[in-house]
């Protein structure tokens, strides 16, 4: 039967339901128990950073939150918390959506001031993928490299291999065990729908996810404090796992983390996917050439445009469904200049070509910027992040 | 029903079916597919090591293997192999069962003269027992000081608690991650019985304990060899480990694991049952007094003699379920003197009472001398057997 199908999405899928443009990611709140963020939610960030917030919090691109009231609490009573994110490093290059988080996790640093850890999961994607040990170690260390570009405060960020970090910090491997011992396989299939034909590597792996949320995973950074706060900024679909964090932390003497959730980056072929790695044709990559990204905006990105020009100028184009102005949305600053270019699309004063033209321009902007910095981080560089810092902010 | 429980081993529950008065260890041999040390063997053993084979070997107490031969051709043949054993460190106090596996291990580091690491599980202990980490942490290097009381050659064993060496050594969490991409849920399941109620911690353990098999988990040892045969002498309960061991062990490229596997030590309550700490009127524990093994052995090892004197004269004792005279095989070395006992004891000679006399006088030797070898452990000698050193044996 068509229409069917449901929407799925778990830290290793995501796709709409059968039919329908989008993923809905109303339905993920429900489904997932989390909180819209809101118009009460941004002024107060507003208030506590003295800065608007950033775009993708005001365009609802970071749209669902845990707990962030509690961790501003924190911060106004000059109470410490760390962010937390991550990375699965599965490819040598990475793609726009990969950008997002770190984007975002960026501005977080910058505004609140605080200490950031980086996990990278090349333990996972040797699990999950067919991917040598030694392959996803480095494909860790060339990633973070281009995390590192997008300009993170080497003070203040500790990125880390798990492969690295495991065999190097004996209170990360505890941590681990002691989440471990919190959780059932039950539990396990029932938050991550594992099967027994699954390996017992995966089983016990959302453990090592967790295991960053807890001050105490990073000694050097938080001496051996429990109470520090951590806000994980990611996309939605890896909520799971802090579900199970969140459910575990209070049995272990730690404070839940709080989250900021996005939605997931489209597909180039529209919003019913998320870019993906793994499909060449489906994304833009951080080392595409600036002719490479021209020919796949103008050949692949899915448009809300009319099929002739004159029923475009008619009836207007539809920037809802519209890939490109979907991807303006994220890397288009400008306001102003952004809410005009929906208003010409809508009314069809703008045509596809003239909307693909103005992407084009800020993404090879974009990613030339980025490429200048990439270059720039040199193996030194690369080492002073994954190196554990002792950090005095608190103490 | 009566009787119709069957024997039950597993690497946590050993007991024998009911009714029976030990445990069938032909049948653990039949249905675990291990072979049964022969005479050949033995006398491959004494031909190659110049000396007559332990008493272990002589009298059964190790009486069941995997692969030996392939061990010994290498061996003749001047190739390189380690030797493999472990414990799980559950409790302050080791009891005489324990000292089994590791005075056989001496044995085999002395004839052989090859490597030997020590594996304390004591992550395995924190997820199955009642027990926080850092206890757990301790009475690895409790025992651990014990098992170096047995004996071993500082320059040849490298002694390590899984939570320190999972967190120094890269490439121990590198060898437990691509076992555990070798094995599926079903498999463990299969193999050690665990259930969806168990924490997730407890199903990837077993990838922990197959890892020190693999030559490369001792990259200071073996460099990055991964030719090196390795012979694990263990009781019989460990066996599945090693089965799944051995099964993963093509798949990585390793050689599969030799075994020698060893009856259980019997509770003073006789053979259906192991001694075991978490009972303590079952156990002799290394640190009992001279007092306090005379105390137990009196009141609670199983007797095989008759009811009254006269029928004990008339009918003789059964030394065959008699706890003092298994004990006696284990730890009175004089084959002749143990000999002389058997007969006398079976004949009606000697009483009950002479028999446990005589035992007393072994335990009471044995534990006394162990004592003045412990108390002579240092943190300094500890550390140098729990450094991983730089071995040159092969290079």
């Amino acid at each position: 039967m068509a229409g069917d199908r449901e929407q799925k999405v778990t830290p290793w899928e995501a796709r709409a339901a059968e039919g329908a443009a989008k993923i809905d990611f109303d339905k993920l709140i429900r489904q997932f128990g989390s909180l819209r963020i809101d118009q009460q939610l941004l002024s107060r960030i507003e208030t506590l950073t003295g800065k608007p917030p950033h775009h993708f919090l005001r365009r609802g691109i970071f749209f669902s939150h845990r707990d962030v009231h509690t961790i501003l609490d924190s911060y106004e009573k000059k109470k410490p918390f760390f962010l937390y994110t991550g990375r699965g490093p599965s490819s040598e290059a990475m793609h726009l959506g990969h950008l997002v988080p770190f984007l975002f996790t960026k501005y977080l640093q910058d505004v609140f001031d605080v200490p950031l850890v980086i996990q990278m999961t090349d333990d996972e994607k040797f699990l999950w993928k067919d991917l040598q040990l030694e392959e996803a170690h480095r494909l860790a260390h060339e990633n973070a490299k281009d995390i590192i570009a997008c300009g993170f405060d080497p003070k203040k960020t500790f990125i880390f291999s798990d492969l690295d970090y495991m065999s190097s910090c004996p209170n990360f491997y505890r941590n681990v065990l002691r989440i471990q011992k919190c959780v059932t396989v039950n539990q396990a299939k029932g938050i991550f729908g594992f099967v027994d034909t699954d390996c017992i590597g995966k089983i016990g792996f959302p453990a090592v996810q967790a295991a960053p949320a807890f001050s105490t995973s990073f000694p050097s950074i938080f001496a051996e404090s429990k109470e520090i706060g951590c806000l994980i900024p990611c996309a939605i679909d890896q909520d799971p796992y802090f579900r199970m964090t969140r459910d575990v932390a209070p049995r272990l003497g730690f404070p839940k983390p709080a989250l900021l959730h996005s939605v997931f980056f489209p597909a180039l072929q529209g919003s019913q996917s998320k870019m993906s790695s793994s499909d060449p044709s489906s994304s833009i990559f951080l080392t595409d050439t600036p002719k490479q990204i021209k020919q796949k905006v103008l050949k692949y990105a899915f448009s809300g445009g009319r099929d002739t020009m004159e029923e475009h100028r008619r009836y207007g184009g539809n920037p809802d469904v519209d890939v490109s102005y979907q991807y303006l949305t994220f890397f288009l600053e400008d306001d102003n200049r952004l809410a005009q270019i929906e208003q010409d699309y809508r009314s069809g004063k703008m045509l596809t070509g003239e909307l693909k033209k103005e992407l084009v321009s800020v993404l090879q902007d974009l990613i030339g910027q980025h490429r200048e910095r990439r270059k720039a981080i040199t193996d030194d560089i690369l080492r002073e992040f994954m190196t554990p810092y002792h950090h005095d902010f608190y103490h």
